[in-house]
């Protein structure tokens, strides 16, 4: 790939650069970003570009401009705010940030299933009465709990082994029957069967609702949903429902619809309802060492000619 | 045991009755009390006493009575609340709950854990302000953080099972040295090797004050206290300072000097003390189970003549 042209030139973000400057080869010049605004200025002259903000519109907006974009890399998981004519753009590779905030999401996700567990919310806003409770807020335990897992990607198996430690049972559904796990069209049945109901799936046209009504009934009533992938998973107004109508034991939500969720919506006075606003993935101080790394291994795979790790496929959604 | 009398009197709580009646060896008989009154009563009458209750006067005032008592049994681990001449009685068989807890502690522990790496405090407060932060109000992760486990019982083994899936090196202090563990005069000098420090050590003259301003002072600025232990483990007045001035990154308060904590008193109002009422080992469903279970095999064994599980040495404190 790099023989095609003397040099490439890879937009990169400069908070990265000193993880990536001095190890990527010969062949890629590097061109460091502060602000959106450079990262769009320099958009149009990058062969790599690597255009992660928060705010998504100056993303856009660079791989727009980026017209010779070969290589489009991305710290993020789910690509699935960018426009579909520009992931399908002939010839370009794409490659996310698929586990790279795994661990970081497994570890929120299981904070939340403990928190619903010994009821820590209600402890919090007793330290704000300067309160001594004298009886337990909650009086469930991980240990001896099943836990089904829909999604068995980096996160699912991140989870699976926190989970492990505590004497939970994970379940994983995973599209090809396999020992100990649940197809595609087995899980729905056996929802009543497990304490925690964990969605960790990529956000694609397949996934989106697989938590509705029917499944919300046939969970048991002390069940607890946690939602760490997106919140279409979810039929957010039937959860609504079966939380107040407390026909399930409650529901973690990192991820809602939309987002942000309105101030006014029903979900966020719901006792049973924990809202913590899609911070699982940013709540860890290691993704960008670990995206820079990843960064790095892949550009010499990439001149070399070879397969690059994490690669994105538009077709699939993840 | 049982051969010296025809028939040995067991005064036992009504709430277990369904877990041991038909459990018992014959030569048991059980006298089931519902309230505090009912067990001050039967006191007398018992050969064999299980006194639990939430408040300790009933439960004192209980084995003073029971003057034939050869062996009482609980399922609280630290008897530091009742007065030494009562558990030193001659003759008297004394067995706790080491251990029947440790699961609960150990979990409500790593959420105490997980709560302050990601700052949970401030996502419930933020929820009941219908708020949706958009920065993280935490960023550590506990995968590749290091622990030091003060206490290598029940508690600290299930701690070091839980905190190992998320990638957590927990280095315990022992007694005698042994490989991957720091003796007795050894932990104080690593202090600032580790992120968390967690006291999890029975409440006996060797441990009050262990964890003191000296030690504090050698903890790193990020480093976290855990104390699922007493409160006397650690000099509190110390504590408060550390925290005021931010010299550690905080801690995790189960226990306290005195409990309940006074409604004044500064620990309350710090930012980075996290206070949950001594509530570790109340937060879980399966104490009773697991308590009558062991009545039950500890009965077979005291019928039996054998040693008796979770034996309490009033000598040691444990």
């Amino acid at each position: 790939m790099c023989a095609e042209k003397s040099v490439l030139n890879a937009v990169l973000p400069a908070i990265c650069r000193s993880q990536i400057e001095g190890n990527l080869p010969e062949a890629i010049e590097p061109l460091w970003y502060d602000t959106p605004e450079q990262m769009v200025d320099l958009a149009p002259r990058a062969d790599i570009g690597w255009f992660d903000q928060q705010d998504k519109q100056p993303m856009i907006a660079a791989i727009r401009l980026a017209r010779d974009l070969k290589w489009l890399n991305t710290a993020i998981a789910g690509l699935d705010f960018i426009p579909e004519d520009l992931l399908r753009r002939d010839g370009l590779i794409i490659t996310n940030g698929a586990g790279i905030s795994s661990f970081a999401v497994a570890e929120f996700a299981v904070m939340g299933m403990l928190n619903i567990a010994k009821g820590y919310r209600q402890i919090v806003q007793a330290q704000d009465r300067h309160e001594w409770l004298h009886y337990a807020a909650g009086t469930r335990e991980l240990s001896g709990s099943r836990a089904l897992l829909l999604g068995y990607g980096a996160i699912g198996k991140a989870l699976e082994r926190m989970l492990g430690g505590f004497g939970v049972e994970c379940v994983p559904v995973r599209r090809s029957a396999a020992s100990g796990a649940l197809g595609p069209d087995e899980w729905q049945a056996r929802l009543s069967e497990f304490d925690w109901v964990i969605a960790a799936v990529p956000s694609t046209p397949e996934t989106a609702g697989m938590i509705g009504d029917k499944e919300l009934r046939a969970m048991g009533s002390e069940a607890v949903l946690v939602n760490i992938a997106r919140g279409d998973v979810v039929d957010q107004a039937a959860l609504v429902d079966a939380l107040t109508e407390k026909r399930i034991g409650g529901a973690f939500l990192d991820v809602t619809s939309p987002e942000p969720l309105p101030e006014d919506h029903p979900l966020w006075s719901l006792e049973n309802a924990h809202i913590s606003m899609h911070l699982s993935a940013l709540s860890q101080n290691s993704m960008f060492d670990r995206a820079a790394q990843r960064f790095c291994d892949n550009a010499h795979r990439f001149c070399a000619g070879d397969d690059l790790v994490a690669r994105y496929d538009p077709q699939r959604g993840y």
